[in-house]
């Protein structure tokens, strides 16, 4: 048992060596290829040392190391502060132009309503309408009262819908066709290891926030939380090309990328904490506590800044701010246990439906007419949410009504109890509906069904479009409708004993609005299966730690019943309907199979491997043309198939018309050498020494592994490839590809539904 | 290259084997000796297989599998309940024995003062005396007043403490030795897959509870939250055995102590998230998602116990509840990063000077004595801290009143500021202050260098000591000293540009009581290294997105200056003086050594390893007695060295008892056969087959293998010890111990200071 004489100074020079060459392309990847960690890992390793080692020789390299140390944090601040300000940008550009559909601020057409109406020096704003205000029958000379008027702010209502989200669905055609849809699913694909060109460009960047803004003020039925987080995400793929050490470097990059979801989610809901918690439990796949902590800074400072711009109009920097008076009762905890079991049927239901139409889309005729297909879906939409004001209104503001609880200064239907309020500091007493609740309630049960019925049919045109909002939306209102019935089945039966410690004070009970808030944390987690993110955003939301157990609930439950009920989460399923190579952390592998069932070759089928000093050039260059793996082991000998290392096509490309160009005397029958020493006396023509390019320690596993082991190395170890020996001998490979090929037969599906290089 | 004839059913046979003999106790593990996680994970995997099979044969089965489902709900669920009353009663008693140093309810002498104030019928209580509660001079027919009452409450004090703290030492000394210190190094040993028997026993669960209670009711410089992490821990171990499918794998068993882990902190601060957090950023080692999602439950379900007990006697369940009405302004980032600075030098002096204490303690005479000790630091601790008013009262009583921001309900010294509350309504002014303020700033700069002096002598000491609560008190004093300073700055100089903008109106200016929490936060981060979690934690305190920046500057700030000046944090720095063998999963190996200078055997060492087929019992007995290793590679023969599989020493062990038992005609001459089938003819006496324990699945890798590959393969698999091959050849071995001690030969530490088995 020799060791290798000198292995030290070849591993080195195999690793400085494809440092020397990086220029050429090695360590870089095509496109749709999935990326090497260790390997990734190990060259930003071997840069570092290097800095290290230079640091002390001059001031300069000094500098150089420090920036180097810093890069990191430097990198996702930038990130955090440039996604909060286009966070902030786009907030401001959708508000007015939700407003544009309804009128206009003719002293300063830039002003949304609200600020439209501040300027203007009214004392009294009832933030329903002001004189400085004009409705479109307003600007047409016409009362804003009256049936015509009523049609004339329909037709313009609808036309300026059609306009917003025919011009978000042209700009997404011609400039950017990556920017549609959420992003969540491509994104969690990326971070997992593979390379989509493009996706997280500076083209899907522009196009994805304008089509944002555009398709949000069309009024279709979708949110731009989603699509922030891919926004967040091109920002800091862009940015990462400031610094090599995380632009060169796939895996790197991916550090960065973990921590631009964070931002994403944080600059959305204004939930720094939800946002890490987002990356970790959803987004992130190698997630390791540096990027944790750089991922919590960066999800601050963009928070920070959102907050500064403070497009919300209040200062607590979160989308849905709310203060409940009240607590939660302990048998209140079987409601919010049943909106949990609703808001996890929904999320099953939705699923399946907006999959099953998805699939038909990309099968049918109607695949080829995108654009049509947009307007048709705003033009229903437009068309039947108006004369519904709770559909008419913004989403947000929709959700953000019915999260509310009921005090004096709140003047909605939904709020017309027969109490009085004779100063705002009274109790809220718990009271009798009015015949306003009674209408409210039958116009939010409409507004249920038009809104799950066509986000099923939304979610997927060719538009930028996220899920959270109309989720929450369809949640809250289930949740609103239950608290009302709650409360009103409190208030008549005050003597009920599972009230009566609470209710017969007339305080201290039932707040609907609470039952919105978990109705919505229900439907959403049904519907992306999150839990501990989705609890912490909401509890920022609030920002109380009191109703975080009526939240875990309802969560909780939903989760349970999403999974019983149906397989995946809405991205999941996504992923799978795209066929991205996504090898899920989450989900348990349960089957018996052993690596040798899975590497190839299989039965009749041949392996092609390379021996360390028989093979010619012509060989070699033969092998490369007949087969288009993305590498080949080295064996010793054919007979023996003892394995030396793993040598990689790209590298060996490259070695060889390097070779040519700089070495005297290379021919066709030239022998290829990997190993050590060349064995002496050499006789024919100068043989080709490639050890530097060779892996000499590939991970390699027995033909006996149980394929749970192996899949266990595949996601922590971010494997390409592993190579399967019995006894020594070289049996086969298994590639990333091969492992999910092979899940997916066992779960009986198309293993060809895999899309990979 | 021959499959081997039929691997499928011998892997089955093979692990089935091990479960079929785990009564036999295969699978599990001597004391001080390190898991294998891949494959007590398997193991688990198996067993849940075969209960999956049997799920539908009866509706027993059906209801097992659901049991099995459940039961790790279950388990954390208990856990949470039963960990929250722990915590509610430790508390209820430590502040009852608090107060039994300074006086007594007669009517009631189970109450404490403020209990018995409260039943005492007396309208206004000032908080600070009551007639109901009698002062020890009361009951001794004294006045509470003059020099002789003075000198008597003194004696008391000091008695009482020495009696709680003696109590506190004989308890762990005489029943749980285990039970001293704060346990959390200890714990992230554990958690990261050593075993240490009994160190989570109810034995060290009962005296560590008690020992708590008593150490902080000694008025000791020390807390009881980290305390709390290990009572937690021990609740989980302990409950785990209710359930086979943990009590019985080491590995699954890590699941539920990381959710204890979790528990722990949640029910020490009230802050849920902020446990998960701790126990995913701090404690945790091996932690997938399903385990986030249980600590979460757990933690959540822990802190709605403890609230419903109640013992903090307001309704927020948080240990410091603190609600500021005056926002921060961007100029006090300044000041908040000073803070940071601060805290990281305490936190690097505290480590140094505290270490070199305790090494000292083991070396010297000292060590014998520890009783004595215990004693001595008491009376110190109890003579010093009497006279000053901010070091007699409890310490999170101090952080409390420090916290807190000057209403007109606090009447301490500290908010003897010239203001008047006509009434309580008004906005709190800023103002000049008064003698009071200054006469505390005095008392509390001495308190400051008390604590600091007196905590560094006593954590270390034999009786349960947390580290949390005495830095948060070193950091909020110094918080609040240079708050304080901000403050008079800012009322003397409210012309300044800086302030001009929010001083100048009189209001929304400087709140010294959130400096105190920064630099709580900010000492706490210098002395654990934690950042995330102890964010979350301080906000859950205060319930309020809106200080987030300030205690994340602060936090990041003390830990970069923590990490530049001081290596490691206070939990790190003892379990390196305890010499665990902990492979830190957050520290970067950053040296260039290979596999090969590593691995076992090196130059001129024997290696051990069996023969497939040509060993007999006898040979192997001998090998087994000349030899202490955990187990043997199985080679197919020694001049080949082709590796074909590794088996345990203790299973060996045990098969070899076995059949000599069963098997017909085993004598010493037998050949051991490794191999599946057996080379026929046979001749000799019957073959002992042995196929069934040999594990056919080793891990490998090549002797050219970056050893920060191996670290990682070891971290992200948990592995035991991994093979070392070259070209198909077994080299050598690599046991985690060997990784340990060649990363402290690397930092030229001792290698043989890493205690093992």
């Amino acid at each position: 048992m020799e060791p290798p004489p000198h292995n030290q100074s070849n591993s080195h020079s195999h690793l400085e060596g494809s440092e020397e060459q990086e220029f050429l392309g090695i360590g870089q990847y095509d496109d749709f290829h999935t990326i090497d960690w260790q390997r990734d890992i190990a060259r930003d390793r071997m840069r570092h040392r290097r800095i290290i080692k230079k640091k002390s020789d001059s001031i300069c390299d000094w500098i150089r190391s420090g920036h180097d140390a810093w890069s990191g944090w430097l990198c996702v601040f930038l990130v955090a502060v440039i996604a909060g300000a286009v966070a902030g940008m786009i907030d401001i550009g959708t508000s007015w132009m939700s407003d544009l559909r309804f009128g206009i601020c003719p002293e300063a057409f830039w002003f949304n309503k609200e600020q439209c109406c501040w300027s203007s020096n009214e004392t009294f704003y009832d933030g329903d309408n002001c004189s400085s205000w004009y409705t479109w029958p307003e600007m047409f000379n016409h009362s804003s009262e009256g049936a015509g008027a009523y049609i004339i702010s329909y037709i313009v209502y609808v036309l300026w819908s059609l306009l917003f989200a025919s011009l978000a669905a042209s700009l997404v055609m011609m400039f950017a066709p990556y920017a549609c849809g959420s992003g969540i699913p491509e994104i969690k694909t990326i971070l997992s290891g593979f390379i989509i060109r493009g996706y997280l460009g500076k083209w899907t960047l522009l196009i994805k926030a304008l089509g944002m803004i555009l398709a949000v003020s069309a009024g279709l039925s979708l949110g731009k939380e989603g699509p922030l987080v891919h926004v967040a995400c091109c920002i800091g793929n862009i940015l990462s090309y400031l610094f090599p050490k995380y632009g060169k470097n796939e895996a790197k990059k991916r550090e960065i990328l973990s921590a631009s979801a964070a931002v994403g989610v944080s600059v959305a809901f204004g939930a720094p904490i939800g946002g890490v918690l987002f990356s970790l439990e959803e987004a992130s796949y190698y997630f390791p506590l540096k990027t944790l902590w750089r991922s919590f800074f960066a999800a601050l400072v963009a928070a920070f800044v959102l907050r500064s711009i403070n497009p919300f109009g209040n200062e607590h920097s979160v989308l849905f701010y709310v203060e409940y008076s009240k607590p939660w009762i302990f048998i209140e905890l079987v409601p919010f246990i049943l909106l949990g079991v609703i808001g996890g049927l929904i999320g099953v239901l939705f699923t399946k439906f907006n999959i099953k139409w998805c699939r038909y889309r990309k099968t049918s005729i109607l695949g080829h007419y995108p654009r049509l297909e947009v307007l048709l879906v705003t033009l229903v939409t437009a068309f039947v949410a108006y004369p519904n004001r709770y559909t008419r209104m913004n989403t947000s503001n929709l959700i953000y009504l019915l999260f509310s609880q009921c005090g004096a200064a709140n003047n909605d239907e939904l709020c017309d109890y027969q109490r009085n309020f004779t100063n705002v500091n009274t109790a809220i007493e718990i009271a009798a509906a009015g015949p306003g609740v009674l209408k409210a309630v039958w116009l939010l049960s409409l507004a249920l069904i038009f809104k799950v019925v066509v986000t099923v049919f939304t979610f997927g045109i060719k538009v930028p479009c996220g899920l959270f909002i109309p989720s929450l939306a369809m949640g809250s209102i289930v949740g609103r409708l239950v608290g009302i019935a709650m409360e009103q089945l409190a208030y008549h039966n005050q003597d009920w004993a599972v009230f009566a410690g609470e209710c017969s004070t007339g305080e201290n009970c039932i707040t609907p609005g609470l039952y919105a808030m978990v109705g919505a944390a229900a439907a959403l987690g049904g519907v992306t299966r999150m839990t501990i993110s989705l609890v912490v955003i909401m509890f920022e939301l609030t920002g109380g730690v009191r109703y975080i157990v009526p939240l875990m609930a309802a969560v909780m439950t939903s989760k349970w019943i999403g999974d019983a009920f149906g397989k995946d989460g809405i991205y999941d399923a996504h992923i799978i309907l795209n066929g991205y190579p996504f090898l899920d952390s989450k989900e348990e592998f349960s089957h018996t199979t052993l690596a040798h069932d899975v590497m190839r070759p299989g039965k009749n089928e041949s392996f092609y491997v390379m021996t360390q000093d028989s093979m010619t050039l012509d060989d070699v260059q033969q092998l490369l043309r007949e087969t288009d793996h993305n590498g080949f082991p080295v064996v010793v000998s054919r007979q023996s198939q003892y394995l030396v290392g793993f040598v990689a096509r790209r590298d060996l490309a490259i070695a060889i018309s390097q070779a040519k160009k700089t070495t005297e005397g290379i021919v066709g029958e030239s022998i290829v050498l990997f190993c050590a020493s060349v064995p002496s006396p050499w006789m024919g023509p100068p043989p080709l020494r490639l050890r530097k390019i060779l892996d000499l320690a590939p991970i390699t596993i027995t033909d006996q592994t149980p394929m749970e082991t192996v899949i266990d190395m595949f996601r922590k170890l971010g494997l390409r490839q592993t190579l399967v020996t019995h006894n020594g001998r070289l049996l086969g490979i298994i590639t990333k590809k091969d492992v999910l090929r092979h899940i997916k037969a066992l779960e009986s599906e198309d293993p060809d539904s895999v899309l990979f290089n």
